[in-house]
């Protein structure tokens, strides 16, 4: 990472308010995101304080965008009726100016979804997010990782968050021990959370409808991420205090995603 | 609501039986629906002493409806060949005779569960279950919520729950802080429960696999539709007691349901 | 079952080897699975310490498992896409050599995946897993179960799931209170367990995916389908200990599947 010194771009305290002003609207968030953790990704949002739509099918999706406070677009299993969703989704999105996430599951690769993800990243998000195998395969420089996992670190995938957050327009954020987070020009890094993320399924997948969340608080895509990415950390190392393992683990993630304050948040994150 | 005086219509006796009948006949309980709760429901009605099968593939939904003791058709996300599977198990159920439950999740505004939500509703439920939101929608009085939530309140449905049972034939129930049962001629309002179950997703989505479930229980569909909710109340109230959060919540009401006895459910229902 | 003598083909020190193997290579395991359990699946798979990839999508699947330590194909809720990426995943694996499991749940009388499982089972599967009513009806001597649930005892399938084991060449393993894994000559029982399992929806359908974890640790498909299902067993026992219900036995249960040692399956398997 670049420093540990306190971040310049962001503050404790935009975290907090970010976080105020989540829990104040409760925005309704629009997911279009893989069989395997939608069931998770919802009950993150309501723990969150957020409202989520698992609205996916053609016919609704690009219509609902257009209501919607905020949008996620996850390619973990692309099918067939779910991807022309999501294209209209991201249409829908697009002509209401509805902020929306990118998350290029396991792009690499497997064909279907690398190029429905260059598709989707030429159509305009507002955060690409990723681990350091996926954003390295979106930005054309590697082939990916090993399924869902990354078999790159964030620090190798630094200078390709920031080429394809200029390319792109949109904010980058690369997960890893320390996540990256830049919108080309600025590079914050967030400190902190549980490996015990890892050992459960959805970890990262739910993390990106948290930024979708996030996005409707404020004008700032830069801030905002930072503040799903700084608030998630929280709550995933307040959790890991009690858990016995990956099991107990996960309710105890949902439960400190639903108690963690504004103020707590502030004294917790970590970032240079 | 009416009023806080014990319900007319059914007694708290009647709701232990037919849990009982439940547990000593564990019916098998065919669902289609949403991806985002099939896994919940699948436990939930384990839980409560019932035997899931969540036949929704076009080929075998029809049959299968044939064969189950009760069914449930849940609009949550509605993609073309499981939209095709609900019309061949309503088709099944209409022609053995097995009752079965449509809940139109988040119509109004959403066009193709709206349209298949009407064209379900025409084909003989036993029981329809919805927010205060839906059943208006479902009943042509408003243009439905706010995605999955509601934004109409239980007592400003209350006279379109009426109407829609009246002309459906189906026992209508409303979800809300006191949920509605009517099935156009008798009202019964059933208290208690705990807002914890709005804040874990498919918390409406499987109390209507449970009407399912208590559906195959009795030949009083208003009956089986108020003990499924004075069931699930009861539950949700134990589990509250000892929750953290909404992650510990989860798998403390599936725990709750397991073990409320029909003596419990007798000693714990409030209905007016 | 045959004996309650110590197996003479498997032995415990065998069963902690395939562990540590599992525990050190962290497989890539494929999964085309069903809706109700996807999430449960890959939970299991990561607390086991494998790496789930839940790549199910015509186009990917087959290039997919080429490259996969192994693969699950289970028929929960086999709509049209996914049926046509498992048969794509089920060329790609014959190819590559990859391991597979089949697990043809609740076939008998549902048309489109009995049909299907008998296409598949032609196709070369290493291991196939199933309750006592699905392995007779895939072996063609009787119509199947009740749902998902099994209508006969292993002791009723013994014979049928010898000679499947035969006639596929696939070892066949058959769940039930002990349970039953057979290559066709030689038979091993595993006790233990916990009927709890059977109140959570996926523990047999996780079951699969863990076999499949399993196989890529070493040659001996039997031995492996063995340590699945006795690791299986210690890690219900475990977490059954200490649930109060089926909602609070499944966080434990991945606990325990994530806390067990080799040292510890040895100690704790009993097979004959």
């Amino acid at each position: 990472m670049e420093s540990m010194a306190p971040s310049r771009f962001v503050t404790p305290g935009e975290l907090a308010d970010a976080l105020g002003a989540l829990r104040a609207s409760s925005p309704l968030v629009q997911c279009l995101t893989n069989t395997v953790v939608t069931n998770f990704t919802a009950n993150v949002l309501l723990a969150v304080g957020g409202s989520p739509a698992m609205v996916d099918v053609p016919g609704e999706a690009g219509d609902f965008a257009a209501v919607a406070a905020s949008l996620l677009v996850n390619l973990g299993t692309p099918n067939t009726e779910q991807a022309a969703a999501m294209r209209e989704a991201v249409t829908g999105a697009g002509a209401a100016s509805t902020p929306w996430v990118l998350d290029p599951v396991a792009i690499g690769s497997l064909r279907v979804r690398t190029a429905l993800a260059r598709e989707l990243a030429a159509a305009g998000p507002s955060v690409i997010r990723g681990n350091a195998s996926e954003i390295l395969a979106l930005a054309g420089v590697s082939g990916g990782g090993r399924g869902v996992e990354s078999t790159d670190s964030v620090a190798a995938a630094a200078d390709a968050a920031r080429e394809l957050a200029r390319s792109s327009g949109a904010v980058v954020a690369v997960s890893g021990e320390a996540d990256l987070v830049t919108d080309g020009v600025r590079i914050v890094y967030v400190h902190g959370g549980s490996a015990l993320l890892t050992r459960i399924t959805g970890g990262g997948c739910a993390l990106g409808a948290v930024c979708a969340a996030f996005l409707s608080t404020g004008p700032d895509p830069l801030v905002a991420t930072v503040a799903a990415h700084a608030f998630y950390s929280a709550a995933a190392e307040r959790a890991a205090e009690h858990a016995a393992g990956p099991g107990t683990f996960a309710p105890l993630f949902l439960d400190a995603l639903a108690a963690i304050s504004p103020a707590e948040l502030r004294a917790a994150a970590v970032l240079s």
